[in-house]
């Protein structure tokens, strides 16, 4: 798997004072289309791999904005997988209310196992979530 | 003027289930502490320059993420204006709990007159808010 | 029309550092299924009716906590007109995830025409408004 | 202890299309009071009693809204401890922007022992905990 579309309609709470979405609520859109791509592959930001819990911190977003998007639009989201490395993933989206593209952005997340004193420690991708990812196509 | 520095605390809604901060929560300290400088250099996001509403929406942002916040510690945000362009601003921000680096980041805001339509139309920063922000030294 | 179903997925986003969903987001998920119900009703919670720009200032809100939802769960939210008044409407919510109840709340907002200076004036529900909707039964 | 008087900043993020503090925020602000009220009274939301770890989940929340808050008024936030029951606290807010009223709320939550499980249970209130507290004067 290496790509999936999903979309959402903008909410009035998404909005701030200038009447759109407020940038943060992009990376939020990002985040959870992000986890969508990763349930259609068949795994969760927080599973248990044997006995490891295994979670997910960013480490890197980046985000650019076109145009602003407003209350009730709804937002296509195209998410890829950009990079497969042997300990992270790097996503990218694109966003678009119909042909206008309203901002594009990418996220780095490291794949981590949860101690019990909850401090991330990076480890290799497991095997059997790896094997399910492919690298979308320039 | 081309820094300032501030603090926030770690809130209890700031944070997700993986008990640290939320990613999304650090481009809202970044934005508002970019306000700080803003009013500090005597110019808000919200404007009115002669007749003209200035406002100022972001273009683009990036972060990285070097450690998790918690709930209730207290977060050091450094602003420093990276680049003043003719018509738009980059900051930079660094955010740490004591000595730990927590994050940093780089936000860039373009400089528009708000229309009675409400789009937003970029123009050259007009000299009375330009003459008081200079470049932070590297 | 007098109820509305509709349901959302519960998103990391939405959760704090207790493992479950912050209590503000389900205000949202409320104000969210409220807009739903009012758009299937055949009017926004920012309309124009004649030349009178009509917005719904909220005037009280409260909720009920019965248990925790969490992240990936699908809350089922229930809509209900509770009373019709002359300048006001005041909704019913219940949220389940599967028989399990999570929370119940209330909001009232007040029809108001937002002026240009954007101070909100309450008036009357508009006809045209009024007749699209009905209070559910007990 | 019975009450504690802080104040903060109505931030960008914190407004909507309505030009004014989107009304989610409002709780959260209440929350963030209360807090520090139990902080300043020796006890933190997220504790450890002995070997018992206490946390406080909301079972009901209010709010009336008199008058809009916008873009960097400065929020005074007034809380009182309304009532203490065995296993429950409730605590009162109101918020004003200078003399002008801008919202009153309440909020109870219930002392829970958070087990290895995730799942909170009720609790009496610890005697070091309850000691602390004073029921505000009518």
């Amino acid at each position: 798997m290496h790509e999936l579309k999903t979309r959402r309609r903008v909410e009035f709470a998404d909005t701030d004072m200038a009447g759109m979405v407020h940038f943060s609520r992009f990376v939020i859109f990002m985040e959870t289309a992000e986890h969508e791509f990763r349930e259609a592959a068949g795994f969760s930001v927080d599973t248990v791999v044997g006995r490891r819990r295994i979670g997910w911190p960013r480490v890197s977003v980046s985000c650019d904005f076109a145009s602003p998007a407003r209350f009730g639009e709804v937002l296509e989201i195209h998410v890829r997988l950009l990079r497969k490395g042997a300990k992270s993933l790097t996503f990218g989206f694109d966003i678009h209310v119909g042909t206008r593209e309203v901002c594009s952005g990418k996220m780095t997340s490291v794949c981590c196992e949860i101690t019990t004193d909850g401090q991330p420690q990076a480890i290799a991708i497991p095997g059997e979530i790896a094997e399910r990812l492919d690298v979308a196509p320039e």
